[in-house]
């Protein structure tokens, strides 16, 4: 069963991302290490306890759709409750909506660790706080009042729509429209596609977020607006008032995320209310709807960069254990008498700590954007403007690095298995049907690629990457200054890997400036790569120089085996970029 | 759906794998170029007609068990007949008791077709021609006489019970038990696990070949003896008789191949018969059943390859037509109105082009094995030992590379449909989640691995290992030879993974020759990976090189694209087996 690794959060929030120096540098107002501690403490029990045991419940049942309600797996109803009353729903939240205003970095920590606990579950909340985020950003001060405390506090749960059936990544293409009504509200039409948890029981109303066209609408992603669609109207006094005309179609029948209800959702059919159209509330400015959703991407693509930490610690904690207790064969060396545990295998041992690695860097790196994304709100402005870049830059590669990962080391853990991993009853398998949506939504991980190379590498005419790169130098010149035995060959390896990602950031931008984009494209997913490998290396020798006595000697070796084993790749990942695109267009002839 | 490329298979069969040249030379009897064709083609057609359109309808209503009785998918009962109608379970087998006699080769084509159109259904015939191949050859002339026909006709199928829940590669502490009768015959005793096809009525009789120890054996896999154990006894006519004392007491609740039963088998606890224990008959010598089950091993995980190859393959049309059909977004470069196809975007054709690459290598040393092993039954005693040695070399890195190639394909291909790829009815779901159980049975990947460092790389003294690697240096020779243009810097990639290669492998056979195995055996994954990755490279180039107009083209450009863009990861894989060790070492301390 999982339990949530709270000692290794911690250092990590600390002292890799960041954490502790920002308390004390007073950039995170009266939050004091205590408080920290207690939360992540407190997060780390309720995940544990109340969350892991549901999550193959959720799995097991799904969620189904009876006579048009969505029932939940068992147990789920209260555990929601649990959960919100605990105040978890509201950790950033703004304290004049009743939230608590804490760090990113406090809610990243805790999102992995619901994550680890239930990832169908997380599901829900996550979304209710990417609108809680674009409602608080971009809503009226009447609009806020009368929805955002009550989607804070968590008694209602929130939707995004914005996907329909031809309209997955461009957005632009989106056909839902939207009519203005006299009393300044508007009516809504359309049908919407994959919408989390779009229908329930478990709050009383549900407030969709949903993205739609007006009828003289600029053509593209300039012609998109933004509504508050609830599925119950309010009173005038806040009370619950008429169901509004949205309902769920059907629910998709998913290879994971099985208790998550993945909705298509149905606006303005006149199934409710008098006259056909879903009475919606405009968020932010007519056809500045994109404006709106993204203010809540990079957050949104961060916490599924969550999901894949999250599976990563709950797979490497499940084959781990497995691996002790599972006796087979005699590994070399092994003097015990019978068989010896598989974990004494040193091919066994290579995936175990291998999955111990693009753990600990997933979380790192998504931890490091979390504190990015902190100090982009304090700070002068050049400083915001800095930490801004920071959390732009690193977004792409914490959401892709972490969910490819999350794929890759479920698929260690069933390994490690062996045939027991096949087999549904052991859960090692739901952790790796769950993991592989991660990195589709949110923007596939080629788009994060995408992102990274075009819009991210450019910030400050290419200045900031090139800072970023300066930094992690640094700190592979403090592991060689370092001289320290167990660190082997780190250094060295460092060097090398932010070698290789320095020329291919340059020989991008070069091709970006030369308006070669087709090329520089072509080489995205392998960069995006690149800069996560590098990264992890980069974070895991940050954390085993951290002066922390408990654990350094394993903090010190996992660094090792990163540097020596995993992190060479990046050589090959450059001479991909670098000389792979011309061959890649010679060879779309055999995809014809 | 699944289209079975005949085209693409006989040429990899006739150039790369060398069947036209073994034809050619008069090793394979009178075998034609025409007869393979046909063979091929209506091979292609089965798979394609009869088979693809029930893959799918054994993944959702999979295998279940009923009062006793385990029902198949709708519409399998009949698709069995008529296949074994077809004649496609007696390719190979031997002439004398029905079977064809035809190469290996062409039946491990047919295979890729067959699990193409469903690996859980091929599963089925997989198990029984291992099953003919262990009887073939040590069974006795009695025995065979008895069985063997119907089990070369495909009249009953055969299954083989090796795994017991605590031993699973450790074959040596199996529990199940066999007990001397006074006629020779003996009674079994025992639970097996994981017995695919282990019951159902689609044949009237049941042929279990099962692994157990006598009373007085010798500890360990030098005490194990093989029997055959008839689901129905036979009368003295050869009719069916009375039930034997075996039955299916479960099916595993399994992540893929939904519609093969893979059983928990029963043996003599007394359901059945007058007298518990299950009546068996003795197949070769008491306490030499492992080297009974050696006999059938090589061919059985090439057979597990295949299945590797068919889901690259199937897999890679699906999401190639996907990306096709779909549009979204504007690629670099588009200049048709509306949005692209897909396709056109860099890195979704790079996705797709690594597809191809990953498929066809695989299956071009799925068949060069499947070559190997057609030449150790011909020719004087040292040629038929070099080409047993060089099927030996390879089974491991074709079972290994092909499986690893079938999940990372058909993950590529569910990120290609975005998320349609997530929703079951897709299809790329079902692929995924079928072709994970590759890398595990038939021996894992790791101790593949294992296999092929301590085992197969020793094969005369190193030599073998040696020779093989000079004759694929020649074939990089003649890329470099060929100047042709659009080989790009094939050549120069090719050496250089050649020399990984080489070095590492010089490194193996060192750390053996000084009694190290641990940190042989430490590399001995990434080692398999970096062969299969060279093996590809000049598999493909090989097949470039071929004096075939048709399609040439094609074939030169995904050569250059796998040299330029995939295989140069050997080098970090090399530097992983020789330098990893010690850091894996020092690493375990975290997995305490």
């Amino acid at each position: 069963m999982y339990k949530a690794p709270v000692e290794d959060i911690a250092f990590t929030l600390n002292h890799v991302a960041g954490l502790k120096g920002a308390i004390a540098d007073g950039r995170l107002g009266d939050l004091s290490d205590d408080l920290v501690d207690a939360i992540l403490l407190e997060a780390g029990r309720f995940a544990s306890d109340e969350m892991a045991p549901l999550g193959p419940v959720g799995d097991k049942e799904g969620a189904r759709l009876v006579d048009g309600k969505v029932i939940v797996p068992t147990g789920w109803d209260k555990l929601y409750q649990d959960w919100a009353a605990g105040g978890w729903n509201s950790l950033t939240s703004d304290p004049d909506f009743g939230g608590q205003g804490l760090p990113h970095m406090l809610n990243v920590a805790a999102l992995e660790m619901w994550n680890g606990g239930s990832m169908g579950f997380t599901l829900g909340p996550t979304l209710t706080m990417g609108a809680v985020d674009a409602l608080s950003a971009h809503g009226s001060d009447a609009l806020k009042a009368q929805y955002l405390p009550k989607m804070v506090s968590g008694e209602w749960m929130a939707t995004m729509n914005l996907t329909e059936p031809h309209a997955g990544s461009d957005l632009g293409v989106m056909k839902s429209r939207a009519e203005r009504r006299d009393d300044g509200t508007y009516r809504i039409f359309g049908q919407k596609i994959y919408i989390t948890w779009g229908e329930h029981d478990v709050t009383e109303n549900i407030i969709h977020l949903v993205l739609a066209r007006l009828p003289d609408a600029p053509a593209g992603t300039r012609g998109i607006s933004l509504f508050l669609v609830p599925k119950f109207l309010l009173n005038a006094d806040g009370t619950l008032g008429a169901r509004n005309d949205l309902h769920c179609h059907s629910l998709e029948h998913k290879l994971g995320i099985h208790g998550s209800p993945t909705c298509t959702m149905i606006y303005g059919d006149g199934k409710f209310g008098n006259e056909p159209g879903a009475i919606g509330y405009l968020i932010g400015e007519e056809n500045k709807g994109l404006a709106c959703m993204f203010t809540m991407m990079n957050n949104a693509r961060l916490a599924v960069g969550m999901q894949g930490v999250a599976i990563c610690e709950a797979a490497t904690q499940k084959a781990v254990q497995y691996a002790k207790d599972r006796t087979q064969g005699k590994a070399p060396g092994w003097s015990g008498s019978g068989m010896s545990p598989i974990i004494e295998h040193p091919d066994v041992a290579r995936m175990l700590v291998t999955m111990k690695a693009l753990t600990q860097g997933s979380r790192a790196i998504c931890y490091s954007c979390a504190h990015a994304t902190d100090l982009s709100h304090h700070g002068d402005a050049d400083e915001a403007r800095h930490w801004a870049e920071r959390a732009a830059l690193l977004t792409p590669i914490a959401k892709s690095f972490a969910t490819d990962a999350g794929v890759d080391v479920a698929s260690l853990g069933i390994q490690v298995h062996g045939g027991m991993g096949f087999i549904e009853e052991t859960g090692a398998a739901r952790l790796w049907r769950d993991s592989r949506i991660a990195p589709i939504y949110e923007g596939t991980n080629g788009i994060q690629a995408a992102d990274l190379v075009t819009r991210k590498l450019p910030l400050s005419n290419g200045d900031h990457v090139r800072g970023f790169i300066a930094e992690l130098k640094e700190i592979a010149e403090q592991v060689r200054a370092s001289n320290l035995e167990a660190f082997g060959e780190t250094a060295a390896r460092l060097s090398s890997s932010l070698a290789d990602l320095e020329e291919t950031t340059e020989w991008l931008l070069a091709r970006l400036a030369a308006g070669d984009s087709a090329s520089a494209l072509a080489g995205a997913t392998p960069y995006q790569r690149l800069f996560g490998l590098a990264l992890t290396g980069i974070y895991l020798a940050k954390g085993a120089l951290a002066e922390e006595d408990h654990g350094r000697e394993q903090r010190l070796s996992l660094c090792r085996f990163t540097a020596e084993n995993l992190i060479a790749e990046t050589a090959a990942l450059k001479d991909r970029v670098i000389n792979g695109a011309a061959s890649l267009q010679a060879a779309r002839a055999v995809l014809a």
